[in-house]
């Protein structure tokens, strides 16, 4: 058998070393049109900022340990121009001598990967404008500021174009560098993934940081300055001057040789595949980010442009060239993103997508929780949004922004949206506590609680959205009250409400207000007994501030 | 209705509380022997070492605020001395006056706890022996550590008797205040729920961070020195001095009051409940450390004296009380201690419930992976043992060690414990990556297909234990085995293997090693597809090193 992989990094990579694990008798052909077989893409921005020191850590495994360890015939600087699906060969390019010629194959797998998107905009390739897709691009990115560091600059500045991960993470690692750091992104929000109000706390904690951020703008032209420098010009008519200017619009699925070959191409412009990444052309497979894979929450045909999923259909589609029973169950879009000691993590499905499907069977709360026993020095708060099903309790998805343990607690989320669990087993769920790495009550623990007095009846929920079509009652501490106030409430801190129940209308719904939703609850509880139509504002005044 | 509580620390405090958010009219007292209610066991040896400055932090809520919060009667310095439950009755008695009440109740929740095991050694009542279970025990311990350090002892010495949680957590506390620890372990390994190769490294950690450790041996007497010092004298005829000793030998559910009243008492000597935390009397319920629950993994009774349970279990009592369908799953033993930077923690099965079960339904793994990318500075080596069913591959346990982001992945292992998990859902985990966080696979997706290669017959695993019934083969560098070679091993370094099968034997099992046992796992797969009996030693020269 004769098996040829096209791209040589996560996937291709992953499924190269897997399938000659479990055929010693393949032949195993993978070429890669850049320079690096299986490098550290997710390293990248921390090699531009410093904080990866070696180039040679970028690169996880060399070709030659493919060929030494897995006796894998890797060409690196080698391209696969064309497909022959009906006579089983595809067309190979090497890049530096041109030469092409032509390799049969049993099986081919295809892993080409995304390309970054680079809109044809005047001055779009003047010097200095740059990518950050390969360890060659952030040699160069390395190169140039250590030759414009050398030209004197006090203060350089750069201009971030995109405001997903890889443009924060570059944002980050280049005012780590001494940068003035500008960041251009078109939609309202950086982040698109997560909800408006989660992106506003990730931009409040950019701008604490040093970056300045242009939302709701996009470029419209670069235009060369006298100084070597480019005036990066946005639709507003802004100028922002960049001696450094990263390119991180979003990547788009490299398809060009799937289609060449007739390949299924999904709505999305991805290579549509099976569960077992067959595309539709059952010789050729597909994996990583230049495929579609099936949103497992949501059901829907998504892009997911992440390592792990890749890793993960490559080493399927080698089981089942290799005649197993493997099948990808689809990805549930888990991702973080570490921003200045803080980190933005989120799994399952986002409120703006239940949104866009029309799906109306849900419930959210939000929560601002300690990542660890308040008693217990370095506890910093989180704030946690929940997504569940009414109907049926099932949790959809969780996002949380904080500095300390996000990962953890979304990585559990993660696993709990995996398993199908509800809010009655978040309730329940047994994680590890010590003061110094959680609470007794955990915030999934407290989560689950939440949803399940909201569900039942105990605890109706209002969002700040709707807060004002009720009676505003705040429930805090004279003290809290007189350092940030809400407008139109009356106030009456909790341990005095079942003394002032007079003071309260009976004909109105009460909405109550503390700092995060956990002393209006205990209110809301009291009101709801003493015959008062009430509901809680969920996650209190911390939540009115990520709006 | 009249409710009355015994203990106001973790249990009954979160059922007082709980209890009134669903009921504002039930009439509830909660009477706690101690000082103060619902404060912060876990947080005592922190207080202890100085790390938790100020003793108020220990008071995660007073009394005061279940009064005016909660609208809840509550007594301290009040004991429960008698149950009649034929009339529905309980006496109580003021510990300062001596004054005895008697009280009706509707329902009654027992809380009491666990009381430390305190053995009648000769000299257990000197002066300068402590437990550590309740913030006075703490306050005096800081007292009496002042006043010696005021006596000039200049590096004064301490032994701790007891190895489990609060043994080592005083120990480094005790270490951080300056003194010499020697701890005191009666078995042959502190920790005693983890197997006995994680203690090992618990072990050597501690070791390496100044503790001494006196294990396989008991206390045997304490007797006075002339200087106000203690002799430890043990079994084995040693003698530790101290100036300090802190009683960790573990707890007994305090049930004295239960038997009073003939509750039903189980064979580990906790009050037995059903599901819903009612004992043998429909009208009693118990909760926390003095009950015994279910594991949930084994459905064996056991005794946890954790406050995430025991908070669980107040709420499922109030919620039942008060008419709702709650439900206690049980208990899968999640736990995690912190050591010096380092991190043990566990959840479900250890290897040594299964063997005393008698349980052979199950394979075991070990693997030695980074905490995070390893391209990413800062990543730490993690030993992690993961158990589970042969037949359908469920997830049984999972133990590790390490000294970065332990618990996040012991957390997400109990929650696909929780769930029922299989070996394959662990492979198609989608946990939170970005390369400071986690690697592309997670430790939690190697684990589970390496588990799955096991399962397949792809990797056939054997174990130190057994390792030396085959022909030992190496497959590390040849400075690997420089620095560390293992006996009567044949050395191949495995990117040499395809070329030199003619050195080993076909009609021997080899078994195979390597550093982690990943590349060890390489060379069985190639030895296997050349015909050869191979197996590959599970977690290489690392988990040799456990043992």
């Amino acid at each position: 058998m004769k098996v040829i992989i096209v791209g040589g990094v996560a996937g291709g990579a992953s499924c190269a070393a897997r399938l000659r694990r479990l055929d010693e008798n393949a032949e195993i052909l993978m070429v890669e049109r850049g320079p690096y077989v299986s490098y550290a893409n997710c390293g990248l921005p921390y090699y531009v900022g410093g904080v990866i020191k070696e180039e040679a850590s970028l690169l996880v495994a060399t070709a030659e340990l493919f060929r030494d360890r897995f006796a894998i015939d890797v060409r690196t600087g080698c391209e696969a121009t064309e497909i022959l699906p009906g006579e089983k060969k595809v067309r190979l390019r090497d890049v530096k001598t041109g030469e092409v010629s032509e390799h049969s194959y049993d099986k081919l797998v295809l892993s080409p990967g995304a390309a970054s998107i680079r809109p044809p905009l005047p001055g779009i390739d003047l010097p200095g404008i740059f990518h950050v897709r390969t360890v060659p691009d952030v040699r160069q990115i390395g190169e140039w500021i250590a030759s414009r560091g050398a030209a004197g600059t006090a203060k350089p500045s750069a201009v971030v174009v995109g405001g997903g991960f890889i443009g924060l993470e570059m944002a980050e690692n280049l005012i780590h560098r001494g940068f003035d750091v500008t960041v251009v992104e078109m939609a309202g929000q950086v982040l698109t993934p997560i909800d408006a109000e989660f992106a506003h706390l990730v931009q409040a904690h950019l701008e604490k940081h040093g970056a300045k951020l242009a939302l709701n703008d996009g470029v419209a032209a670069f235009e060369p300055l006298d100084n070597g420098a480019i005036d990066v010009r946005t639709k507003s008519g802004k100028a922002h001057r960049a001696e450094l200017v990263i390119l991180a619009i979003g990547v788009r699925p490299q398809t060009v040789l799937a289609k060449t070959a007739g390949l299924e191409i999904g709505a999305l412009g991805g290579i549509r595949t099976d569960g077992q990444m067959r595309t539709s052309d059952p010789d050729i497979f597909a994996v990583g980010d230049a495929i579609e894979v099936k949103d497992f929450v949501t059901g829907e045909w998504s892009l997911v442009a992440l390592a792990g999923p890749a890793n993960r259909q490559g080493r399927i589609a080698a089981d089942v060239i290799a005649g197993r029973d493997a099948r990808f169950r689809g990805t549930q879009g888990t991702a973080i993103v570490g921003l200045f000691g803080a980190a933005m993590a989120w799994t399952g499905v986002s409120e703006k997508t239940l949104k866009r499907l029309g799906d109306t069977d849900y419930e959210k709360l939000y929560m601002h929780l300690n990542s660890h026993a308040g008693y217990y020095p370095g506890a910093k708060l989180m704030a946690l949004k929940v997504l569940f099903r009414k109907s049926d309790g099932r949790v959809l998805g969780a996002q949380a922004f904080g500095e300390d343990n996000v990962d953890k607690r979304i990585s559990a989320f993660a696993m709990a949206i995996q398993m199908g669990a509800t809010i009655h087993d978040l309730e329940e769920a047994e994680l590890c506590y010590a003061p110094q790495f959680g609470s007794a009550k955990d915030p999934l623990n407290f989560a689950g609680m939440a949803a399940a007095n909201t569900l039942s009846g105990d605890m109706p929920l209002v969002h700040w959205d709707t807060a004002d079509t009720g009676f505003l009652l705040d429930v805090r501490e004279a003290v809290e009250v007189a350092a940030q106030s809400v407008p139109g409430a009356l106030h009456i801190p909790l341990n005095q409400l079942r003394a002032r129940l007079g003071e309260l209308p009976c004909d109105k719904e009460i909405h109550v207000i503390c700092r995060s939703g956990q002393r209006s609850y205990i209110a809301t509880r009291v009101l709801l007994q003493h015959g008062f139509k009430a509901k809680n504002i969920s996650g209190g005044v911390l939540t009115r501030a990520m709006r």
